[in-house]
């Protein structure tokens, strides 16, 4: 988003106010701003070309990167340092900024019902996964400056840091790639639960070894971080879910839907209010932003306004877009403008392989156990998750910003290197990773097309004559597949061409057509249901008929749902 | 907005981060927001319970004054400077952040149909009412420094700047009142349109003076100065325009409709190019971004996609809902927190009796003669502008946060007496006039529940098959009075509360039923307009035709609005 280059330009300014003219400066930042405006709409523009020309061996993101990097590279050799610093990166506005608006948007675009089927698995590859992936690298890594190579040095406690570091996951790039292939829904699910979570879950382990610096390691130390780490996280997670509460009960008992604009505004700020407050409680902005978003979505949304629906939406995603876009431009740049960055060219090269390493440790052991467990259980033959399923995570492990913004956070005399191995290393795997995806996908044969990230709650959904639908829906069919959601147009061919006509272009006689498509849809949706998923039970029923029975009641505004459109 | 203050906080951040740890500041910077977001949500729940319980003498934007007040003395009181410094008014914050939402959004909501009906009217008061208002104001002003009291001198063109800073009235406050009374639409128009203008045209009567400093005064000063505000204001204007239609071009021959997404945020930040590119050559970025909303509204729009459609509209309202709260609250705490300013209070008085006076100067010689053009024109004997429009037009003259945010350019000796003239002046009239207007408009006997402000884009009007209607709507209904729109809904009571359901809700067969509504809609408003308006022709029928025949062939993606849904 433009407002960190804002925070730079006037900080810029502000330093300079002393022996400059304050027009001269408005002027500077002006052009700045324009710039940066300018460099946005050249990515989105490219991205846009790419996407329509089909050629999908380069995505938005490898092309934001690139154009920072040009960017960066054009202000390296001009002349003066104060651009040179305006634009290096500040991990304040990363997490400050830039990321809140994409963890909120995560959380609020969660596909619901589809990441509670899959919360064991999405929990093991999240917390399970990112912790053997942390040690792996980080043992990789202490190994090598073990070994001496280019005069470099560290403790173990750096070496897990930078573990956690490198094993945040980007959740936009890989799930950019799937969203226009419309991937098979289950794959989409775990690889979305499983890279916003894992952000936060390396967060957090950061943030925990960040305590041990210097200090003697031993078992005792061992336990005492994952008490840490758990009390933390669990901490964070009450937070985000208290503050969705209470935005839910406050939307519920006041007549706040009657003011949209205010509504909307309110909702907005509550979200980001649970994140400032983690993050001032010395606890994890990111997971209780995240898990604010979730409750959100879950309760407060089905009180909010037909107006708050959409306005929380559109604004949400359009500014988890522009931040998302501006990080990977700001990556780009910050490879040629952080002038005191320091390379050590086989260090990275080994942090590369131990990064790609420590994926596959995590990734294929895991699956097997989980395999191993749902055979178990359910007695069946089909494997939970398939070898094509399994590549393709391992695939999906590109790094992104987060790792960069945490390595800001290196203190110390290898902090320079770590920092530059983290840009480099993060820089690479988009590139390699993100801009190999999609020939992944096509290679490893996955179903592609599938129409399946069809969004419960589409302006067409959200009519207020359709809420009731919608009630019943998230009622009493929440183990229906959405994958089947298109059999509600299905006099459509649903190519992704007009795919967002499809879901938004209502029939004549919407409030007949609805209840004859949501039988309709029942049907389908059983009969898919038993044929595919019988060997996948709800992974969550318990909290689904908790939720159903006590939860739902208490915070949910009746008369919204129910009543109050039919005529 | 929180982008301000999160500048604010990493300013600060910044300024200290070779004497404090990163850590800490990290926690300082997460509890300044946190306690802002708090601040902000509490404005917005007064403003609702206000709203609610009708309680209509205070509004939203005092009550945001008062908690910046109250917030501001805490400040002022506790010890240590470092929140104090942070928390004072920032013209750079104001211009850069805080404005363009607002400005953009004015444009963008902005009653396409009505204003051009009214535009001589408009720019009447825009342009001769400000000047006439600015010079008045600045000869009383500088009259009162002629007579040296309080020690205090000032030159003639401090004295005119001062007036121009003074003369940009405040388009939220106001409108905000007239919105939720549903005020004659007429009136609401040429206000609305006034104090957009206005803003626009003190800005660059205010930055003409500023090449005038110091320098002496002669009849040629004047033609030169002038010739410079209406190269400015056109140049500005010109390139608010073409960005607009360069938008509209884009979106017309691109097929970034099937990128939704994308193409709302190169909406967003194409307009705000066109903002920061216009301040940096020196021209005005609030008119080019106003004008470039407009445009963007009048063409563009038509060739969006309908998910852009309701994402641009809803993410510029909010943004512009959150920056006005942040504007007052931030004025608010800026009469305490701004330690440097220098008051006195004879000028202060002087100075708002000098404010009220030109406002007078301005409002009722322009009526008067407006009213004469148009007797002689029409050979009516109904007044254009009734003595009680006259009245509200004086009175809706509160001063707004522009003004604030121009003195913050003033500089020379008097710099610090006339910033604090300038806030106190503002913050009264927001108190003053803005406390009282509902209560002159029941004084004033003008018809208020209208449901005049029904925007012809609600979501329903919005959707897929309204298309061709709306085109239809806007090529030859267009001096259609909107005030009678609510004829399609003719079965519903129109009451404030269900207002936003009434615009929202469609019934049980929209394409049939629209087509109905529409033929009806036009009859009535034929008639209504036969009745009620004979006397107020379309005051630029000449652009309306020139628009339809020329303009918007070449700029409107046919197939979108004429063939796309028709089933």
């Amino acid at each position: 988003m433009d407002a960190a280059s804002i925070v730079n330009v006037i900080r810029r300014a502000d330093g300079e106010e002393d022996d400059k003219d304050p027009a001269l400066q408005e002027l500077y930042s002006s052009w700045a701003l324009f710039i940066l405006l300018v460099l946005l709409i050249g990515a989105l523009l490219t991205s846009y070309y790419v996407q329509s020309k089909k050629i999908r061996a380069i995505h938005e993101t490898v092309i934001s990167v690139f154009v920072g990097m040009v960017v960066g590279l054009i202000i390296r050799v001009s002349p003066g340092l104060i651009i040179q610093n305006m634009v290096s990166f500040h991990s304040t506005y990363f997490f400050n900024v830039l990321l809140p608006p994409i963890i909120l948007n995560s959380g609020y675009e969660l596909h619901q019902s589809n990441f509670f089927r899959n919360i064991g698995t999405i929990l093991t590859f999240a917390f399970a996964g990112t912790f053997i992936s942390a040690v792996t690298l980080g043992i990789l890594v202490y190994i090598f400056s073990f070994l001496n190579f280019e005069n470099f040095h560290m403790s173990f406690v750096e070496a897990l840091s930078m573990g956690a570091t490198l094993s945040a996951t980007d959740p936009v790039t890989v799930l950019a790639i799937f969203n226009s292939y419309k991937v098979d829904q289950k794959l989409y699910t775990i690889i979305f639960g499983e890279s916003i979570l894992n952000d936060a879950v390396a967060i957090v382990m950061f943030e925990t070894l960040q305590q041990f610096q210097g200090k003697q390691l031993h078992l005792f130390t061992l336990f005492n971080g994952i008490t840490i780490f758990i009390i933390t996280f669990f901490i964070s997670l009450l937070i985000g879910v208290s503050v969705g509460l209470m935005t839910a009960l406050v939307l519920k008992y006041s007549y706040l839907r009657r003011y949209p604009h205010i509504e909307s505004c309110i909702i907005l700020l509550m979200a980001y209010a649970s994140y400032f407050f983690s993050n001032g409680c010395h606890m994890s902005g990111v997971v209780s932003l995240l898990f604010c978003g979730i409750t959100l979505k879950h309760y407060a949304f089905y009180n909010m306004s037909y107006k708050a629906k959409l306005s929380t939406k559109y604004v949400f995603r359009v500014l988890a877009q522009l931040s998302e876009n501006f990080i990977f431009i700001y990556l780009g740049m910050s490879l040629f403008t952080q002038v005191d960055l320091v390379y050590k060219p086989i260090f990275i090269l080994i942090t590369t392989i131990a990064v790609t390493a420590s994926r596959y440790m995590n990734v294929f052991p895991l699956s097997k156990l989980l395999n191993k467990f749902h055979r178990q259980r359910d007695g069946t033959l089909i494997d939970h998750i398939p070898y094509s399923y399994q590549m393709m995570l391992f695939w999906a492990g590109l790094r992104g910003a987060v790792g960069v913004a945490l390595a800001a956070g290196f203190e110390g005399e290898n902090a320079q290197t770590l920092k530059a191995t983290t840009l480099v290393v993060v820089v690479l795997s988009l590139i390699i990773f993100g801009g190999t995806t999609s020939r992944m996908l096509e290679i490893l044969n996955i179903e592609t097309g599938v129409a399946a990230d069809v969004d419960s709650d589409t302006e067409f959904s959200m009519l207020p004559w359709q809420a009731t639908a919608d009630y019943e829906l998230e009622n009493g069919a929440m183990e229906l597949s959405n994958a089947s959601l298109d059999s509600s147009v299905p006099d459509r061919p649903v190519v992704p061409e007009d795919y967002e006509h499809a879901g938004v272009l209502p029939e004549a006689s919407p409030s007949k057509k609805i209840s004859n498509t949501f039988e309709q849809y029942q049907k389908a949706a059983g009969a898919f249901n038993h044929f595919f998923h019988a060997s996948r039970d709800d992974q969550a029923q318990w909290f689904s008929r908790f939720d159903e029975e006590v939860i739902k009641p208490v915070l949910l505004e009746r008369d919204v749902s129910r009543s109050s459109p039919k005529k």
